[in-house]
């Protein structure tokens, strides 16, 4: 069977590789889409691909998986920390959700230690490198498939 | 004599109804935008009637209220407990504001017991369902009528 | 049908319309008490109004709703503040509770902001003046009503 | 030798057995009452039961134990986390207190974790039921006779 | 001229005198009532002197002091760290107030640092022992006098 | 019937009797076991009884518990305050719990105040000296035998 | 040498002039605007003015400045105390950011104290009225000329 | 007898009378000396009164109290909130302290209501204005002639 | 290339399957080593497994990895929230660490929302059930390979 | 017309240049004088510059500048987060202050976000190096010539 | 006279002179026991060293110093700040603590700042390297002699 | 060779001896002066010794130590929990700084438990009385050596 999985990507990663590569790498957001492409193709899911800087835009998105999406795999960027209207719209599509962080974010800020999706995830995993991504759809696979 | 009034609504409203309808309840917002526009029309008040999940689009509006609206009811939403943008808005404009929520917010999530909208904010009123906004425009009368 | 709806009122409230009228209006207790049974009549709710400065009369009067009384409308005054009392009191007896209070609190001291009552209570309504009352009993019977 | 022995509860035990059972079990006051002679008897001490939702009549009768009576049993209920005046009644009889809650208070709200009492008791007993007001007498007697 | 001082007392302190007399020192309430009475007579003032265990019974008398009182010397014991109810009663009846406590709060546990009543005070007096209140009655006059 | 009941004590508490006696008492562990054994013989009760100092032993008897024992009465003396592990072994064998201190933790250093057993133990007894454990292993046979 | 040096302003700062002028003064945004171009003339740099109610706008600005711009003067207004998604957008494009407020945050309220911009930017000025950004921008090109 | 009592004062309070005069009242530094000096005549006390604004030369003029004075009245002003120094020379001297402030601290900004001497002093008195001073020397006498 | 990989599982991940089976699961520790075996194989690893409820067996574990391991896949459990010790011991070995949660630890109490190991991981992923062992396997390999 | 400004410095800036240059810069303070002097000649002020590391002299130096000077330019340095009697040293001569640090403290430690002096001040400057004191002399003279 | 010293050390020092040695030194384990022995016979004390990664361990042989031995040097290493049960041994076998750190703790993780040792230590010295063990020792001989 | 060490001490500790000798010992400042100087011919090392009430007058003579001067040994008293002012001095002359407390800050009260200096010390020593200063002379020639 084919799954229809979302991966959603928050504000300034359309930056990805470019930059602080020190800290997120050297991977482009080009390339992160082929990874989940290809992903997706290994294990029976249909990736829907988005990144966007405006929050309206994301809600908007979210919204629209209802009915459609079986998943989503979600890296909020900064909003993960400061956006209750982004845990809303995830809570009010019912979808399981695996919240993804390229880097490891214990290892930053303070204020980056809290996440307002996290306890609304089925998981969370983070400091994976752009594989987290790839990690996060298996398992939604796997997850959808029991 | 007629007042305009402004009844304003945040991030994933659009959803009311379908979105988990044990806390929200079953009207949808085509529901709530009628039953305002009737309370309006009893107690000799026009309605204007909006909802959004951009933020921008929120503030934009608001300061537009300037001049031609008399008084403001807001259900945030998510942004109640986040936005300060918001908070500035509103008392850049001058206008009374009622601050509405459907549900009662201090039978949730710990960080939905504070509002950035309350202390300036007219009145407060939540957990009434889509009623509160009945009573909130009719208190916006009251007050308007003194 | 007709309701039985206990109005409460906490302590100094006796003063109301005396004590400080630019903070809690000009409206005295016998003119809100008229309000309440006014607006009982008018919607089908039979009032039982009473104001005390003695927590203990209070507790023994929520308990004697018990079987009698079909929702409590409570100004717990200073009480919402400190008195679990009050609280255990009001879960005990299993009635639906309305909180009321004239003024807004998010406006007044930072210990204000705080109640024992809100996460026990249906709804929450406070900064409506006086009115705030009616539209507590009006709610009540809409909820009763369903 | 016979020990008289004080046994005080504070707000909204008298609805004991009917308030809550699934909380405070289905025991009332009078059964509470019944337990309570039967223990002082079985281990000679006379028990003086007393139970109100007013506070000032507590510190009344707790005063009164000074010179009358060798311990004191107190469940002071929703005053066990706010009141300080109980507090002071007690060290100003200077008898020991034995603090009893029927329920495990660690296993509800917050609020109910501390306690204005535990540091000035002997013991604290909690979640043992009504059982717990006959260890706290039986302990009471252990002490007296040491 | 004469002026009219209320000088009430909160729960326990009717045993002063014989309530651990290391801490509150070895007068009894009726010396304090001697001395109140003495330092009225020598500075113009009449002195209302009263003592309760019951808070309704203070705030009552609180509220009585309205239009016939000119300040209030309040010893409210315990109550100063835990009474909304009080400190409202004082603010409500517009009255200069003069806090008093016999002991050094300070000294003593943590929860008896914060005042309910210090912050709508005129002054504030502690650890001068039944002295206290005598400076207190002197200081009213002196202001009153202004 | 005959219930089989774990009465487990944690670290240091095999210097019962001979550490700081003012605070713990004269009794051995000795003559706690003898009471426990003629308690548990009192009211049909085999009872199982285990000091250690060695976090990993006491995690390994309470998982050896399942399905061999009725109730477990634990004093995790220091260990209450630290150790995660012994509350997930407890919930991991899903027994009811009976938490016991021999001392009133209340008057002590103001870590000992949180206790992470309290919220997952069916009750808790603290200041009751080593009959603690005796009310403890009634209760458990009490509430066994319902 | 010529610089470009981006002026970017956040939500709600379109109304200056008109919104609280006792709080943020009588010039309006193009009385800024103005005094923006005549400094960056005075000093030898270009400058680039955007004023957006909309977050995600002024991140897509933020991010366009990177190999365009040598430095920020950023007024993020209420984003300041809320938004990481800018402070993200500032560091990824790695230029010198320069914080300005046209009003004394620190006499105003507690959420205002903290700023999610400060520690990644260069300098800070508050309170300097529209002067601030005239000694921001000056300041860039001091420090782009060194 | 004769007692010697210093009466000490902190920085700025050099200004008196001049300095915020709706705050701190319109007496002035010499009237406060004066009236110092009027009550030690009438209570058989013989007065030194000292300000300065060097912390250092403060320390000094306590530490030589020792073994010449019988108590000290201190306003530290400012450094009652922030000076270990001073309250370490006021206990390295064992002189009983009189706490005095002018004003009511609790009524003024949170920082000054913690005060670094009020556990080490016998008492505290604020808002009494100057008397605040007669108030504290009359004390200290009545104490010494106990 | 052959990489050397220690996973070790800390106290009452012995019970996997048997406890709680609805929060973690129904897939024994036998299970979970066979997938890490299986997982290792696939991808060029030998996996060394180890389960302790002995904090001091793991902390020497952990320090035998030292020359002869190149990565550390580590369920601490319960130690997560309270072991210093197991941290220093991960960073002395200076050996890259992968944290492995089963259950989405913020889903539950919030002692578990700390961990002591996440700053001083490479990677954490929680909530990903016994995969989450194979996607850390996977990654340690993939971060080893570059 | 010509303005009377003082400059004044806290403790350790006598050091300036020589001191943690790679911080501070490699500007002395008499180059800083020599700047404050240049900038009031430039825009017609009179500079008085002083440094001292003794707090007591700075607070006679501000005080002395009541009647003389027209506002105060102040870089108090370690004082600035810990000296209330320097704020009330400011607050007590009604001068217009400026707030200046030389460095980015909110790059610093989190003991340095906190300031006694900014909410007194009008402005508050820092991170734009030795310049920072000519924009507040600027400043200053702009606003006094308002 | 020859006293008996015990020279304690917690997890992961059996590491000291490999583990971070750029932090702890390159002095070894063995180094630190020579140490301690030559400063043991210089000063006229026989010591007893011991090292262990078992917390229970640790316990037993502090356990086994009553009577044997007359003080204590321990450095805990993690189990400082964790440990409730060793500072409880330490506190049982009643001698004299000395506490040790080779870094300084204060420069450290945050969580490293606070130890539940000191407060029951005769004195405590972090930063002197492995000197620090024989500065301890030698301090221990000065008291004992005393 | 010779190094040159200072040994500077705060507030109060002129009065060492005779100030609370139950807590600091009965050793005056001239024996501790001399205790340093015999330590320092010790081992090779010239001390400067110096005690002042006035913290201006420290911070001048740390100052003074830049390139006179090989590490400083201090005690701070009082100004160790409230002096930036010190810290930055320290800092600023860029010498190895050894802290040191004649008693066990940690025994007393919580605000001794902070240091301004301890992060940036080489090493912190407390508790070992006036030989805390000959460890801390010794080590500072210890490391000076290397």
């Amino acid at each position: 069977m084919n799954y229809k999985i979302a991966v959603f990507n928050g504000p300034n990663l359309n930056l990805l590789g470019t930059r602080e590569p020190e800290t997120y790498g050297y991977d482009t957001l080009a390339t992160l889409e082929t990874l989940c492409h290809q992903t997706g193709k290994s294990c029976g899911a249909e990736i829907e691909f988005f990144q966007t800087n405006h929050e309206g835009d994301l809600i908007d998105r979210i919204q629209a998986c209802r009915g459609t999406t079986d998943a989503i795999v979600l890296n909020a960027a900064a909003w993960t920390h400061t956006s209750v209207a982004l845990r809303d719209a995830v809570t009010a599509v019912s979808l399981p959700l695996y919240e993804v962080h390229i880097t490891n974010v214990h290892k930053r800020d303070a204020f980056r230690h809290h996440s307002f999706l996290s306890d609304v995830s089925v998981g969370v995993i983070c400091g994976f490198g752009i594989q987290g991504y790839e990690y996060a759809i298996r398992q939604a696979v796997v997850n959808l498939s029991k």
